[in-house]
This record gives structure tokens, C-alpha cells and sequence, in this order.
């Protein structure tokens, strides 16, 4: 389904995998392995607890791709050219307001907006408390791995290995899923357009001049703006935005500030 | 796929997770959390390096499914009650002679073994050399998790943590995969017959029976005994007897051996 042939790179270079304050170094290298398994290369870590994190980088065995690893003290930046962000974790212990799918659902989805250019991100929470509303707030989509009642959370490092054995099942070199029809189900549509998605940085700059607006038309109080930012962000996220949308949009709005901010006659 | 109300017991207690000398405790433990997360039970260690296996088994944390696990002298024993036993692994190390299908082929065919009735094994080698040509003769299939040709050699508890992933798919409460037509490819049929397999003990005993008529008839030099027995180990498990056809066969060399040996008149 994704043939890099067609790229000017492999579709797994359009994968970025984020670990968000991740704690135990042996879980760094597990997800490191794992992604080496599967033939991903690009890892970004937010908010590392440094001696853990050098601890991970340093240990022997530790790959080039560790080394290579990124880190970014906020999410939003490690996302930021991501056009279709998905958290993973189970519903057990947060109440996300995106979209939830099961892994196998979200696969095809993720192989869909990587076919038409887009970038996606996997976002894992800590070990200890999984990802909080606010770094939810930067996602598309919650994936969920359906996994017992009884024990529903997994460990970091083999949570990464199954997300990613299920995503590579929609690599080209993966001759068993070459063709959609034999995908678990038709493969749903994100989004009715060709386009890629806007990226989350253009949809972060757009938030911004609405709530600006919020503030100048006296829409919303400003106590409120810690939630009304988490809501629109949300929001934002489930109106699929191409980039020719956000961008459209974002003029509209600095559009409407420039009126609003212009010294009355 | 699998529904547990038709049965006496939940589908995952006729799977057994087989670890052959596991090594790290971590790993042990890593399996064992993987098992609960997907709702399984039943796990064997077969010759376990004795002082981190009571490591595993006394951590923090330890579950009863690590408690209550059965340890066993050897895989045959591990594996005597079971119907379809697979391997895994990468073809990198080893030549598998038994039949090699993906994770994902594999799946349903084990969702309809269990289906009619019988007993799954997974067995999984050590972390340092895989399974031997002598493990893998006890296995009907191969099954291979496809990685990267660079780094093709997963972690134990990611590999338990992937495999027992794509099994829970075919669970009943795992309402995306209810539908066979939804499943990634048609459930490929392992036999025809919908009795379950003859399980592992009955083959063995068939084989010895097998083997006895070779030596007493001449047909195979003594010489040759221990590479013959791994060959007709994995030529049985090709011809996927049922129980029914292996007690036929098993009558039928025992009639042969005695008259081999009554003593000419």
C-alpha cells in the first residue's frame, strides 16, 4: 500500500515516534529496538529526564538511531510538522475527546495520510501517568490497543513494538497488505481529500489568531482561555484542515483582528 | 471469531505461551505482563536458567499467571496436550522445515483450531540463540513476525507482547474483527476436517511407533536414528492427522511390529 518507490524517501522517514517524559532508560531502549524492528529511524523524546535519558543513549547496544534521537521540551514541537497526530494509551484512565480507534482501525488511516504526503506522529505517554488533557489536546486521533480489563496498561517498550507492527503492515515490502482489499476493513477515509492535512504547527499559529480574536471581541473571558485553548485545539483537529484551509482560515482571522484592532473613526 | 459463551472455558486458556530457556528474568516478567494485557494465562518454561526464574517469579509485581506457571523438562512435555504448535522467530538464523507463514496468516488459523476444539502453543526461543532444530521439529508452523533485514531479532517480550496482539484480534469481545469477511486475508484453512489436530503426545507416540517398525524392518540404519526422528516429527505435523487418523495409523504399526517381531513359525 505505501510503496517508497514512489517517494523520494522511505514512507517510514514520514513517521515520527514521541515518547513524552519518558523515565526508565530500559524502556528508552526497548522502544528503540522496536522501532529498529520495524525499520523506523526518527524518535523524539519530550521532557527526558536527563540522567535517564544520557543513562538510555549511552548504554551498550544503544543504536544510531538513539543517538540520533531528538529532544524537545514540549510536545507541540515535537509535532510540529506532523499533519496527523495520534496519542496511543486505554481509555481506562483518561476520557480523550478525539476520535478513538483501535490500533487496527488507525493503521489504514495512517498509512492513507502518509500516501498522500503527510507526516504522522505516535505519541506515548510516561510510564508512570500516560499523557496528560493537555498533550491529548495536540492530537487527531486517540489510538487505543484493545487490551484486558483486568490489566489493560502495557509496558512502553512493547506498546511501541505492537503500534508498530501493525502500522508496518501497510508497508509496500510487506507483500501480505500490497493490496487494500485485503485489509482488515476498508481502509476509512480520514478525510475526503488527496491533500495532506495541515501540520500541526499552521494549525497552532490559527489557533492562536482565533483565540486572539476570542479576547479582542470580548467572546471569551480571559479567565478562561487555559480551557477554551485545549478546547480549540481540539476542535481545530476534528475539522481535518488541509493546509490551504488553515491558511485561508488564518487570513480570515487576521483579517478580523486587523478590523477589530483598528482605532475606531 | 472466537466466542467464549459456546464454550466451557474462555478460548485464551487453550493457548499456552511456551518460553524455551528464557534467560532474563526481565524478559520472563515482560512476557508474562503481555499475557495478562491480551487476557492469557497459561505459561511454561521449559528448562529455565533456575535462579533468574525464581527472580522472575519473586519480583515486585509478579503476577499470579508467573506464580501458578508450569516449568517443564523439555518441550514435549510442554507442548504433549496441544493440537497445532507454532515456533517463532526470524527465518535469519535458522531454516525452518515446517511450513513459514506471518504473524497475520497465521492468526486465524489458529482462531479455528481453537474454534473446533483444540489446543494452541506459541513457543518462543532464547533470547540468545532462538529455537534449535530439535525445538522447532515439535512445531507444525513457523511463524515469522516480519522485521527489518537490518535489525530482524526482536526482544522476547516485544515478540510475546505482537504475537499475542494479533491472536486477541479473533477474540469475540474484539468486536472489529467479529467478522471472518473483515479478517486480512480469507482464514486459510490448515486441514479440512473439523475435528481438531491429534495433539503433539499422540503424535509422538505414533512416531515411535513409526520409528520401531524403521529399525525393526530394516528400513532405517540405527545409525541414522536421531536426524530420521526429527524428520518424521515434522512429517506428521505436515500431514495434519486428526486424533482419529492418528490412533488409525498408530493400530496400524503396532499390528506391523507384531508381527515383525513374532517369531517365525
Amino acid at each position: 500500500m505505501l510503496d517508497s518507490d514512489h517517494r523520494d524517501r522511505p514512507w517510514t522517514e514520514d513517521v515520527d515516534i514521541v515518547l513524552v517524559q519518558p523515565r526508565n532508560p530500559l524502556n528508552i531502549g526497548a522502544a528503540a529496538r522496536a522501532m529498529a524492528n520495524f525499520g523506523f529511524s526518527r524518535l523524539t523524546v519530550v521532557e527526558p529526564y536527563e540522567p535517564h535519558w544520557r543513562e538510555a543513549q549511552s548504554a551498550i547496544g544503544a543504536t544510531s538511531l538513539l543517538q540520533n534521537a531528538k529532544t524537545a521540551e514540549h510536545l507541540a514541537d515535537a509535532v510540529a510538522e506532523s499533519t496527523l497526530v495520534a496519542s496511543t494509551g486505554t481509555r481506562n484512565y483518561r476520557r480523550p475527546e478525539q476520535r478513538v480507534l483501535t490500533l487496527a482501525k488507525f493503521a489504514p488511516i495512517a498509512a492513507a495520510e502518509l500516501a498522500r504526503g503527510g507526516r504522522v506522529a505516535l505519541v506515548f505517554g510516561s510510564e508512570k501517568h500516560g499523557l496528560t488533557r493537555d498533550d491529548l489536546s495536540h492530537s487527531h486521533i486517540f489510538v487505543e490497543i484493545p487490551t484486558n480489563a483486568d490489566q489493560p496498561s502495557m509496558n512502553l517498550g512493547q506498546a511501541v513494538a505492537v503500534c508498530l507492527y501493525e502500522l508496518s503492515r501497510y508497508s509496500s515490502s510487506n507483500v501480505s497488505v500490497l493490496h487494500p482489499s485485503q485489509t482488515e476493513s476498508p481502509p476509512e477515509k480520514h478525510t475526503e481529500s488527496t491533500e495532506p492535512l495541515a501540520c500541526s504547527s499552521a494549525l497552532d499559529l490559527l489557533a492562536g489568531a482565533i483565540e486572539e480574536t476570542m479576547v479582542a471581541t470580548g467572546y471569551s473571558p480571559a479567565l478562561m482561555r487555559g480551557a477554551n485553548r485545549l478546547d480549540l485545539r481540539q476542535q481545530l483537529r476534528r475539522l481535518s484542515f488541509t493546509d490551504a484551509d488553515a491558511q485561508r482560515t488564518l487570513r480570515l482571522f487576521r483579517r478580523i483582528l486587523f478590523r477589530v484592532h483598528r482605532p475606531k473613526e
